[in-house]
């Protein structure tokens, strides 16, 4: 097969489309033959050596992907060669096959198109795990989602309304606060010319915050928390060690978790994989919650799609295709 | 009647029993005569002028007592005149006279004298609220207390043990260690010989970790956390504001919280009131834990306390008995 290799780490063009071995499905695995695979931070730190994937993950970038049963390990039960899944990876999604142990797998919900289908597993297993699992923002509360226009941001509103919360966003310009109200969110504020804290203090406080900017907003994020509030970090694009205003915190009852998806051993990505089918597919299968897609680009061109998302500049998620898929997406597209 | 008076923050010395007008028991609440008020490390804050009483509360120090009940605000039922109860406090055990919501004030535990049981209500509740409801520790996992000889630690690593839990400690001696030994901690830590953080390492990590210093201790807290581990802080004994490592955290997938008890509205105390009186007043009363005194004084010798608590010597709780009271301590004293 081919796949998006990382020969060296460096930028957008030490992604190198190659020809590599096929994977073949272990005892529990599936193999797909991708469609589509979504483009994630995770996925830049990688390419710059900053985040080897863990043990027994593919070496290959790609966090997500949705495609069709192209085999079944020994011990599968409940997937048929041909098949649709979109599926939680460790790694390997920017490839034309990748295995993925069959816990990790996800029918592609009802009225989503297969193509778009690869950008949903990994946002929707990330907000639901976070804002919903950890830190368990209740109906009536208030979510603060940092970088509303992202492709965590645009679900991470949908699901939060769809479960009767209030949601206010930050964004860098008017046009993605625009994206973001269209979704849903309530408040909208341009970090660039207003203060965060001080707009979620005037509404009472953030219950929960789904933080991506870590060590640099980690005290803002504080002052900005309600009475009880949780503060779920996970990113850190700006830094890895903040200071920690404890005295607020304690004044504030509050907490502040850091998790990521990826290193989680996979009877935990397969638990909440299967909250994620019970919980939040039913949601998208109404039409409540839409994919929100930036762009779709060819596999080979990843480090176009690279430079795409390090600018900053996109609504939603930017997907990878495979070669010869195409006219697939069901799902609306930004004019 | 007479209670202990800060007429300006300062020293041990500025703590004056004086004589001061009766307090009387308003809707809802008890107005008890007390027969001990424990000593917490909270009082020297206030008496400091560090911690203000939260609005409506006692300005007297005091956040837990026993005593009897000398009468009831109008809508109380339950409790009938010259009833023996201990309670948690916002404020005021420090007194002859002290009111408390009905729903703070629980039985004296079987087995435990009146006296003694001013000391259990504070570290009860906030060991309780900490280690098992925000931290969610469960059995078969391994609890940090740091301070174990302190109130907070004598009666956490009693209560983790009688629920399952492996116990770590440390204090600054070898006499303390041994008594945390006696109490069941299986794991002593002397901090001024040994490196927590190397010592939790070597048994795979502190699921949870009860804390008193802040600041501090904050990174080396997270160092020790073991996977999908929670730091419970409850006191800034070494600051309030310290270097959070997020990266740490986030591939230790933890949290961090810090929470007080006595700035929580009376609903949520009365809420960890009912649970302690369900979940952990039976292992009282079964003798599986045990109120542990370093020593009792007369409340007119409040200042004396104070010196005691800052100097640090003392195992278990300092209470403070009213003038009158001797003789009713049932429970084990140090030798």
């Amino acid at each position: 097969m081919r796949a998006v290799t990382i020969p060296e780490p460096g930028g957008p063009e030490a992604l190198v489309w190659a020809e590599v071995p096929d994977p073949t499905p272990g005892p529990g695995e599936v193999l797909l033959e991708v469609a589509s695979s979504g483009v994630n931070r995770a996925d830049v730190l990688q390419r710059q050596g900053f985040y080897d994937p863990p043990p027994g993950a593919s070496p290959y970038p790609g966090l997500e992907c949705a495609g069709r049963v192209a085999a079944l390990g020994p011990g599968v039960s409940g997937w048929r060669i041909g098949d649709e899944a979109c599926a939680l990876l460790s790694g390997g999604g920017y490839a034309e096959l990748v295995n993925v142990p069959a816990g990790q797998l996800l029918p592609v919900p009802e009225g989503v198109g297969l193509l778009a289908a690869g950008g949903l597993p990994e946002v929707a297993c990330t907000v639901w795990s976070n804002v919903f699992g950890v830190a368990g923002l209740r109906p009536g509360e208030t979510l603060l989602v940092h970088g509303g226009a992202s492709g965590i941001g645009t679900f991470a509103i949908q699901l939060a309304k769809a479960f009767g919360a209030r949601v206010a966003v930050t964004a860098g310009s008017a046009e993605k606060l625009e994206r973001c109200r269209e979704l849903g969110a309530d408040l909208l504020i341009n970090y660039r010319d207003d203060d965060f804290v001080e707009e979620l203090r005037r509404v009472g406080g953030a219950d929960v915050i789904l933080d991506i900017v870590g060590a640099r907003y980690l005290a803002r994020n504080v002052e900005a928390l309600a009475t009880g509030g949780r503060l779920a970090v996970i990113g850190l694009q700006g830094g890895a060690r903040g200071e920690l205003p404890l005295g607020r915190l304690l004044a504030r009852r509050g907490s502040v978790s850091a998790t990521s998806l990826r290193a989680r051993p996979p009877e935990e990505k397969a638990a909440i994989v299967g909250e994620v089918a019970d919980r939040v597919w039913p949601l998208v299968a109404e039409g409540r919650l839409r994919p929100v897609i930036d762009r779709l680009l060819p596999l080979p061109e990843a480090s176009l799609a690279h430079e795409v998302l390090e600018a900053g500049g996109h609504v939603g998620k930017i997907l990878l295709t495979a070669t010869g898929e195409e006219g697939d997406l069901t799902a609306p597209r930004p004019a």
